[in-house]
């Protein structure tokens, strides 16, 4: 089974938007095999829009000439990935990345290309054509690409068009794909989630499926976890405090759906050198405090990491702050995290783990200045233990009167970790 | 100025739905002149999709090519409007309505036909084109043939557009232009309206301008009256009693609003021979009862009066119904029509005259059996009179001791006029 | 029947709040008989808590004790209104105002007085005791006297009740009750309302029975047709310019419900000398303007009036004010009244008289200084009328090009007549 | 400080309503004594309205005669509590349930009894009277006899009110506080949850502070686990299978709010002789499979768990029920509980324990028939188990192929323990 703990990777999106190319895919590829994949990370994924050869930044041009093929399937635009000449697809690219001992993942929008449609092209396998499959009331308001599926009154020609595409993505060696313009599209996509559901299992090689954009709302819980393995919680998450404290609740109210195969997930993390289509002096504008913050609660919370840095040009700190092992061992070794108690200034988390003798307890900072916090194992169960490392300083902290204590930065945090 | 007292004439829709050819205009057009049209009878109106040559019923067909122009404009299917062959458009069918004595009048989605977007058409006396002006997710719900205009973020060049169509409606002769997807638009339309409404204003020629569908929102009567002839204040209006009951509703809301060159429209009027389409024996389910509540109701509301029968198939009936010169009077001569009261059985309105001494009185029968209707002249301040005439029957009805009495059958109505 | 046209009288509340006295009421009336009585004014109303002997200003007093008969019926306080020594309640100041040619009113609350339930006392001409009626759940949210009553579960017992206390009020020659705590206590005050309408039925007096306090929801409109002769439609309204913009909403939405018998409610006309208890200098703080406003739109919509001045003290302003027979009449000769359009600047209305060819039209300048408004005549189905009398001024003013135009200071109004 | 593991004991509301008498209560806790309390079962709580001499249901008579002291301070009905005469309260019988190893409690209204208001008596040790601190406008709407305080307005006032029943109450020798017409009265009771927080810390004694009735408000949970040690999820449950299966939704909301000193609390268990007032031979609805999940949820969740049994009149079953020792450990053992996954015929819940390698894990069969129910241990990261013990028939079950499965009753439950 796919996704049995949240996925880690990389995605171009917040460092290059829609423009993202080749050489671009290849370096971050190369960073992460000798920095990152020790710790875990493993997934690269080429962002929206690989399909449009004139994308040039974060923004979308309407009404341009998208590269598909003859079944109305979209494919890279060579003059961004040249080594998809000659009908390759992301074949050669894959390679690339899985010789690297990584794995290679894509974006999509649901549905087919708008003139894929107007064209009326055949689709691949199947005696439907563009015309009787896509539906032209059902569009994306944000990008102005594609015509959702008439998943409802032409199932087997919806299902025969996603199969055609994720047959095509398996070929090529797909191991992720992102799903987007339909995580928060309930009702109207329920069937159009369950038909990429379907695709993906009959597509003959294992491929995590990614659903965006969020807030997929709470009350498709179990629906989402029967047919996807990781969704968005929020709608785009950047690099802004506002949005970083609004996390906390989102990620209260997700902690309980977190589970193997099916991951609540909090977006991207906007660290490092981001927007390099604008301005290649671009760096993410959260401070290191609110990065160990961001780090802490994506750890706690068991949300898939997906970083969203031009990696190559990582600092120290960032460097750092993606390779704290005993950090990342969070998401892999416990469960049933949650909120413990929330105030004005400060919230903690906790989260025991498996199968052994070891609970963590995250301390949040929120307010606006350093703050001294104490955490009360009483309040929580814990009594009895002697001491706690914090992960991020890596120093043993004593407990005293089933109590521990911290100074902490305003927006910063502290991680605990009690073994016994 | 248009629209002085509300517009009456006849409108394709109800009998032919999206598929109305030119023979079928000009029947209707000819039934009208010599029998409707001293009674104030007047436009003749060529419903949606006059430029989509498959169309064949009351659906559409998404994908499909339009017939458009060099600059994105749609123009008449020659197959379907011969006399517009040599890029005449309506010019030809619109001498023939007018050398009868009256109106011409088409129906348009607001937009440009998407296609003229996908192939990015120059608009006509401008430097821009479609692909600027176009909105791709500004769509029709309901049909899929055109985008809606950028309205706010170009509005210089949606201007253009939209000055360009009119101007070639007014080239052609054409008297009223009902625009679709549009009225209950609000708030996302509010600016599209403000630009349609000063084509007309600029196009040179004097244009009803009629907005549908509804229901348009109360909270927008003030702006609807600024900017527009009438507009819809309901959903599709067809031949069921329980739409015409509710229709009460909205008449009452929208009673104040009514007044020269601004007319709440409670949507045509299915009488007589309709859904040729599908049916050619196919006529309208209401009883006559119901056809005398709805004519009662829409001319004490002063409603537009647009028949949706196919006329040449009218019975003694529907001829009657609609050629009741006192019935039709109140439309021209009274104002501050309003509901006076109503009760789960029945309901009563009243219309005074502009500059006489006379008082429409309706009552109507909503219940579902045969019921005595007495009205109490000193309830609304209307003591005085001796004798009333009622106006379906022709016949007088005294008034003792301050009311008049009258047995209305189910879903029936008697309009009292009070004179002095 | 009552309340043919809208009531017209003073009411105790402005300007002494809960504390009025004999005195002031018989000063009030006093003054009425000799300046008002012939502009229509007539009724005489004593505002709440008559019964309570310790009520000094517009304040409640919690758990005072109130004076009460032996069936729980409140009685005049004795210290208050010496005039109701030895049980004879109202009689003799009701004698006093109705040999001045005028009409006399109390106020009362919903239900009983609490501790008439807590001593269980008996009920007159009934079998049931206090307890069994009263709701120990119905309580006023602003009024700590009384609990209402069991009017669905012990119907026969609280009807009982009401009778008892309407016999009382005919009994003392009460012409006019206006019950407080119950007009916007719709859905569970509705039953309670229909037994004081019984109530009132079956006392053997006319007496008008007005509902407070607002807003009552416009949904109820009929069931409040059926059942009062008046009710509120806002909250209190007092002197301040956001509460009087606020009405011409409430106007608009109430207008198509005046009528003989029943009339929605403006509230009270906070002019002239108010809030005596606190400061006998205070006085209204509209401006004249604000004032010529408020007077023109309760007129054009009906309203009933209740003066709220002391009105010995009042100025010659604020008595011309009340004695604009032109305007007054506007009350008793139309129908149909309603708001014509409104902008950010201006509102119009206009009021079509019942039996002649006369026709009100009010202009209101809403905004924040003086501006010229112009009527087109034409736009409000008026043409051809040759001039139009303004009533403030009494001024003739022609009607240029089917228009009138007239200069209006900051929140003022002007209402032009037009005879033919 | 109270509470560290969720309250456990016995409520007389489910057996008695509002009439039960010292006897009563004295065989309860004879039969806990002997019976249950080993197992953890300590409170003996008497519930409402032990003040109103003529309670003789679960029904509230209004304005019956309440006993309180001088004070306006409630003391019990000496004609169904004997022990209290002499002014000693509920001293005699609090000993009585000390002298068996057990604590006592009782149920107060929040507020003071509606008659000490009228009557103004004086509030012990303090300068105020019950007058002052009475709000008129604050009742109950389902129970007759109280007003709310003036927490805002008189703070001190309200302080002195509750700060003198809870010393009241210390010295009687009480352990636990049920308050009710508050848990769900936000935001309107914050301020008077605030108040009677601090008069428990005030009165000298441990007291626990049960806050009813519900649902109180999620939005709230901090506000609550910050005032009281228990609070209610819902409205009165009872022994019907739609509210139990409307537990699991409740209790998956709130069980991150569970611990140490703060329980959301599930209410009264209806098992066993119920409603003794109407028929002394009223039992539990429920089927015996339907208390196993109830029992089973309660745990899981960590609710409180209240017996509502008349328990002399327990049968072997309902005996049974309430000590199972191995599930009744899940109480004192876990944290972190959380539902797992729910579809329309079966739910999971996981708890992992604190300080051991032990998970439990329920499955609940909501569907309307017996039904095998697999779970698979990978989906929940519980790989490795080589067996399991499910506690309600204390049976080891195999896990193969890293899966339970089970057959269970239609409504009923199996809990699973997995040591390693």
């Amino acid at each position: 089974m796919t996704a049995q703990t949240p996925p880690m990777g990389w995605n171009s999106w917040d460092c290059f938007g829609a423009a993202v190319n080749e050489e671009q895919v290849k370096a971050n590829a190369d960073y992460i095999a000798e920095n990152l994949r020790e710790y875990g990370w493993e997934y690269v994924v080429v962002d929206i829009q690989w399909y449009q050869p004139f994308a040039d930044s974060h923004e979308y041009q309407p009404f341009s000439e998208l590269v598909m093929d003859a079944f109305g399937r979209l494919i890279p635009a060579p003059n961004r990935f040249p080594s998809s000449a000659n009908n390759t697809g992301f074949k050669k690219l894959a390679k690339y990345v899985h010789d690297r001992g990584l794995k290679f993942g894509i974006h999509i929008m649901r549905g087919m290309p708008r003139m894929a449609a107007h064209k009326d092209l055949k689709i691949k396998d199947s005696d439907f054509t563009a015309k009787q499959v896509a539906d032209p009331n059902s569009i994306c308001f944000w990008n102005p690409d594609m015509y959702g599926l008439k998943c409802e009154s032409n199932e087997a020609g919806a299902r025969a068009y996603y199969d055609s595409i994720f047959k095509m993505y398996a070929s090529w060696g797909v191991d992720f794909v992102k799903v987007d313009d339909i995580a928060r599209e309930y009702p109207r996509c329920r069937k159009e989630i369950e038909l990429i559901h379907d695709a993906v299992k009959n597509c003959g090689r294992d491929i995590v499926l990614s659903l965006s954009p969020g807030p997929a709302p709470i009350a498709q819980a179990e629906h989402l976890k029967a047919n996807a393995n990781m969704w968005r919680i929020t709608d785009d998450f950047w690099d802004k405090w506002e949005l970083l404290l609004d996390m906390f609740k989102r990620a209260e109210e997700w902690c309980t759906h977190a589970g193997p195969g099916h991951w609540p997930d909090a977006d991207m993390l906007p660290v490092g050198a981001l927007r390099q289509d604008y301005n290649p002096d671009d760096r993410t504008r959260f401070t290191k405090d609110e990065q160990i913050t961001m780090m802490s609660l994506w750890c706690m919370m068991r949300s898939p990491l997906m970083v969203g840095a031009h990696l190559p040009k990582n600092d120290e700190f960032t460097l750092k702050l993606l390779t704290n092992k005993e950090i990342l061992d969070i998401e892999k070794t416990t469960h049933c995290a949650h909120q413990l108690y929330r105030t004005d200034s400060e919230i903690a988390w906790i989260a025991p783990s498996k199968n052994a003798k070891t609970v963590y307890v995250a301390l949040f900072n929120i307010s606006d200045k350093k703050r001294k916090l104490v955490f009360d194992l009483s309040s929580a169960d814990l009594s009895g233990y002697a001491d706690a490392k914090e992960l991020w300083t890596g120093k043993k902290v004593p407990v005293l009167d089933d109590k521990v204590s911290v100074q902490i930065n305003a927006h910063g945090a502290a991680v605990f970790r009690f073994d016994c």
